[in-house]
């Protein structure tokens, strides 16, 4: 068999002091953080679209990438070397999963008929990559996006023949997602939205969605399914509005279906800035909601108002990220995923290895500062302290529902109360977190 | 009684040709429109704050306005004084609502009881002169944001003494609004929120603020107050991350809590761009969320990120808000309040009045444009054809549940289905509403 | 010869009361506004790339338009088809002038010597094009951009081989737009700028750009070309950073390299909003500082962080920088380009007409507005009496630098002075121009 | 004398492992550095507005702090405390320089005459404090911007007596800070920009702003003052526009006026995001422009759109604003200043320790991590690499100007040249800087 990535051994863990810039230095898959392997918590993926189907274009420049497998030739010979390729990567970069879209792996074809069967004979192929190598599925999910048919939504198209179209698409994804073990089952709803309002109903696409996430979750209930349905947030781009907007309002569209206990969320850190919150808001909230289901790692850049989709590497950013998913319990189905390109000007193949590494060391170290803020755990002590009064007497009654507005303001204007402030102490914890990641 | 815009005689409607600045040019109060006047459709509102509280400041700049009732003196005389001012302004203005916060209309005093006893006094005076003038009041609400002691939230505080007071004056000020007339009640959390994820709690906050959404429509009810209750979305500002973000927020948290029927949305432009939407969006969301309540007609500045406050000059904006609000039903108890404020550079009493002016005029030739748009619905039948298939057999089983995620996709695939892409023809529509804006 | 959009009749003015979509409501080319038609003073021109070139992809999306052109097949050949299909549209549309890229009209071929003669062979074609349909060249440019080769920049490129395959194109369709009368010669740097500093000098790559403008200005004299160069401004997308950031950034890089006479600004309106600027703000500040050449209608979306590059439809933002433009003295070789392109789900052909006729209709009624707005400048009667005091005696002295700071703090000391405080009027203004607007 | 930190010690190095919050864990100002100790290197500053003006309100709050020197009292009495109180701070602090605007130290008085005599006073209250404490004074300024005088401008201001108030406000600010042996005279036009359009003449405004500029540099050698004239670039707040938008603007101001010998940029980190650039670049950009002074090294928050002046925190960033500094050659006269605020909620005047300490810690340690990258510079010898083309004859005769387009263009045509891509490893380089800052 071909050798793609004839320059890069399989990469190993040295150390930070390492010198070599295709070893891992902070990430030690097997050690042991909190009681469980760095393997074990972060439950790294990486992905087969940016990896190994862009083609390195831009909106105003086109492709740069030379890969064999995107050569002219027979669409299935081509998807079968994609294929090679991909599991090439993922084995010798040490990632324990591997995501796609069904349109990834197999050739979409002329027809609905033929790419159910393209994709069949996928599938089967992705079986015994999966077996040679140990790779597992982080996650599955059907592409309803990129071919025009879907240029006015997918499940929220006017035409229900669309919705069909991509009813079946996902249907055919989450039969290769079960077959192949995968862990989780995604839909990110990049067309789900809006280009203007001035031909759309809001309220009859609203159902339309609210239907087909309904389908999905019966569907999985049907075939035994047992991992976990996710919807991964965005606020726009490709349409100008997209519904999935943020986990907030995600959850206000599961509420209104009574699917809040089925589905949770993928967050992406890229998708929450271009929202307007922080990635550590976005996971936090998912939290605090009971949504927090997985996490696409890659962010964007501050000053940039699109997707860049680049690779982690904060580990500031990371380590408030990290603590709020390890105090929620850490990841059950969920893990890192790297949605994850490099540059355009990056055109080696090394390049795609040195992404992943520094942002795998990224995720390792932010674990590992996390672990240390929550051994001790100085801020949750401090909040704890802040909010003590609920737990007293008057905070008590509050929440209990025991006194009614007119209850309260009676209490407070009876005792004439006079609140003292108290420092909200920002400047400090944001110090104490500092001192656990440069120590 | 002294006079206060002594330059300034009642504002009339005199047509567009006029070249008097202190006319309308296109709010012709009485004007038959759709079957309404426009009075009844606009329900404009002026509001205390920006007109009579606010003394020009702003973070980088002293108060820049020398208006008399901002002179050292007594406070409850100047809190009298600044109830003249407003109350002449507010009549030769013609709006025929205002709206205010407590702390706006009396001074806050140096106790709660203080406080208690300052507002029911000058409850006394408003009502006088709502009487002697006929205006009406649109809305009441509690200022729980400015005092420091709300620095860190009112009912979202890590004190419940501050809830116990933010309480109080929501208790006050709902019955100042009942006995005033006022026809909704706002919340506006604007220290609702958290300035640090380091020393903030959201699922306790959550809990706390839904406690208190709970009193306040459980006190309505008790009281009698057939008003609405709305809450007001702001995605940040004074703080880093206000919890009613935008509508789609609110409404998980309204579902949340059970309150998704008893409580609606007061949308401001300027917050609606803040949050990364457009203002028609944020109006056509509550709407078919069934949550459109009230509006404050502000915009912001598209190249600013922080809240501006202007006065609304677009009849190109307010035309598609108005169309939407026409869509709808129009508004129940609600109106358009100007929570705006002008330049600080405007420190001309005139100048108040040429903002509301501006704003007024605006806003009625939008509802001209918008009405004539409803008349013969273009868009509505465009939409209607669009989404026809819905209405077809395979659409109505798709919606009706009648048809599983596995019957679609067989149905898709044995039928090897190949929708047909139809033009979403947005400049052609685009050019239809500016053919009804520029005749 | 094929007929490519048969339902399209030439467009026509018909008057604001048409309902005809495919006719002109405002843009009555022959009609006298201040002593010129508005062909004249509008200078339209449609562009070859987003019409005939695009082929409806997005970041996220497949091509969605099956036009006759980009089927398979040889490429010159294509290439004429596609010339003829673009001026049968510029025809039909009545825009007096066209713009294009090389790489637009003719195929790149596999080698520079390919480009060459493909170039040449097509300009030979263009040529014919022009003389059979009385179209004119407003301008053209090179792009060097698309191709991969310029991933690290074309005249800002690591490698000088890659700037002088850039001069090589600039050479190329500079020598065709003289040839074919082009009125400008336009210069975006679309990957003059940087992906990160990390690898970037900055310092090295301002001096090849400077280099490379010297160059082009030298050639210009040399080859007589008598129309103006111009630089189009933008701050990123698709590079992180792009060197010509905004007008004033251009300015201080002209003057660095002694170009300011020499070289002026296209201002796209969307580049402007990038930036953080209003579309009004760019014009008028070229405008302030000589640099004002031409422009690329085409607007943003207000909420979205990326080039969309929609027509624009917004007679209130244009009446404005219509007015600026009149201030001015109007173009001289510049007009109005619309680099604007239908939104994907416009697939048909009819919608590329939509889309020019609602700009050209935009901008024709502007254009009226703001006519009016001169003809009775009360707004530079304004700003005239609110300077006035530069006219007298202190203001003359200081800026004819006959006072130094001493002298002037001393004048203000010793008199003691205090100004007074003057109303802005912004509100007052506002209303000003709406009552332009809307009559 | 009152001591006003009663519970604070002078803060001392303690090392990274300390656990005490008013201890520094990486500033040792004595620790030497690339030859250097890290107090000459950084040269920090705290600045006495926020610290001492500043009473914790922001636009929606009232003060929140209760600092006895903002009781009511004689105002010379107050600043005499207030300047008690600001150099126990700083002494305490160990920061070796301070910063003032003329009016944090002074009362502005009714009248310029008072202000005069007040300012004159308090002058010799600083050199008095400057010399029993031995701190220095990194530079002084004027305060143009918080009177409402200034609301339409200063050196802009269409009032040319504004203008005169403005110079002399900077003719004494000058004047103390030549006298208090300042090393730096710093200029913020707060005001130098525009509300609206409608009322402005940009090109009358910026003569008068380039005429002040020319002014304050003829006194500047006129007095002997050997310090730095520096503008402070920032893109709007509290106006719409400012016209030192940033560090590209005001060199072309700054070439327009003759100046860019005699006036460099004062960068602040917050002040570079608002304008659509990270901190990093204006840092590179002023470098490479000649002009790069002095650092405000206050960071805002990536989801806000206002300067929120919060504490550096980033050891990531920092370190490449470090690195771009060492490579610059580092601070002349300029240094690191702390124009920063604790947030509203951090009333206890320990949190304006635990600011600075934060702050401080992180440029130390962002200095150590880049003096690191610098001594074995892996990222120039790649840019070396990158460009070497450009030191040989094809690059070098193009740079010298040997070459005109045409000649290029022949040469490549002739050689029908195809140049190589080239990764440009972001990547890769990332992290490498990551394996800096992460040892």
């Amino acid at each position: 068999m071909t050798e793609f990535f004839k320059n890069v051994a399989p990469v190993k863990f040295e150390g930070s002091e390492t010198t070599n810039p295709l070893a891992f230095r902070h990430y030690d898959a097997d050690k042991m953080i909190l009681g469980k392997s760095m393997k074990e918590h972060l439950r790294f993926a990486a992905c087969y679209w940016h990896n190994f189907c862009w083609q390195g274009h831009d909106i105003f420049g086109n492709p740069a990438f030379d890969r064999p497998w995107h050569q002219p030739g027979d669409a299935m010979e081509m998807a079968k070397m994609k294929a090679d390729a991909a599991f090439e990567f993922f084995s010798k970069l040490n990632v324990p999963y591997y995501c796609f879209h069904d349109v990834d792996v197999a050739p979409e074809g002329n027809s609905l008929k033929e790419y159910v069967n393209n994709f069949a004979q996928m599938v089967d192929v992705l079986e015994q990559k999966q077996s040679e190598t140990g790779l597992k599925l982080l996650w599955g999910t059907a592409n309803a996006f990129s071919n025009p048919r879907y240029m006015a939504g997918a499940g929220t198209n006017p035409d229900p023949k669309v919705f069909a179209y991509a009813a079946t698409q996902v249907f055919n994804a989450m039969g290769a997602t079960k077959r192949l073990g995968g862990e989780n089952y995604v839909l990110w709803g990049g067309r789900e939205g809006y280009e203007t309002l001035l031909n759309t109903d809001l309220r009859q696409e609203r159902e339309q969605l609210g239907r087909l996430m309904q389908m999905v979750v019966d569907h999985k209930h049907k075939i035994g399914f047992k991992g976990t349905i996710l919807i991964e947030p965005k606020p726009q781009e490709p349409t100008k509005h997209q519904y999935d907007y943020d986990t907030a309002t995600v959850y206000g569209f599961l509420k209104d279906f009574g699917l809040e206990k089925e589905i949770k969320v993928n967050i992406e850190a890229n998708h929450a800035t271009l929202a307007g919150h922080s990635f550590q808001h976005e996971v936090a909230t998912a939290a605090s909601l009971g949504l927090l289901g997985s996490i696409d790692a890659n962010r964007g850049d501050p000053q940039l108002g699109w997707d860049t989709d680049q690779f982690p590497n904060s580990v500031e950013e990371n380590t408030l990220v990290m603590y709020e998913i390890l105090k929620a319990g850490g990841f059950t189905t969920g893990g890192f995923n790297f949605d994850s390109r490099v540059r355009r000007p990056s055109i080696d193949g090394e390049d795609l290895f040195y992404g992943h590494i520094g942002g795998m060391d990224t995720m390792a170290l932010s674990l590992e500062r996390a672990a240390k803020m929550i051994e001790n755990d100085q801020l949750s002590k401090n909040i704890a302290q802040r909010y003590a009064g609920w737990n007293e007497d008057l905070g008590k009654k509050i929440l209990a529902g025991d006194m009614s507005l007119e209850d309260v303001a009676k209490y407070a204007t009876d005792n004439n109360i006079q609140p003292v402030k108290q420092s909200g102490k920002q400047e400090y914890l944001e110090n104490i977190v500092n001192s656990y990641i440069y120590k």
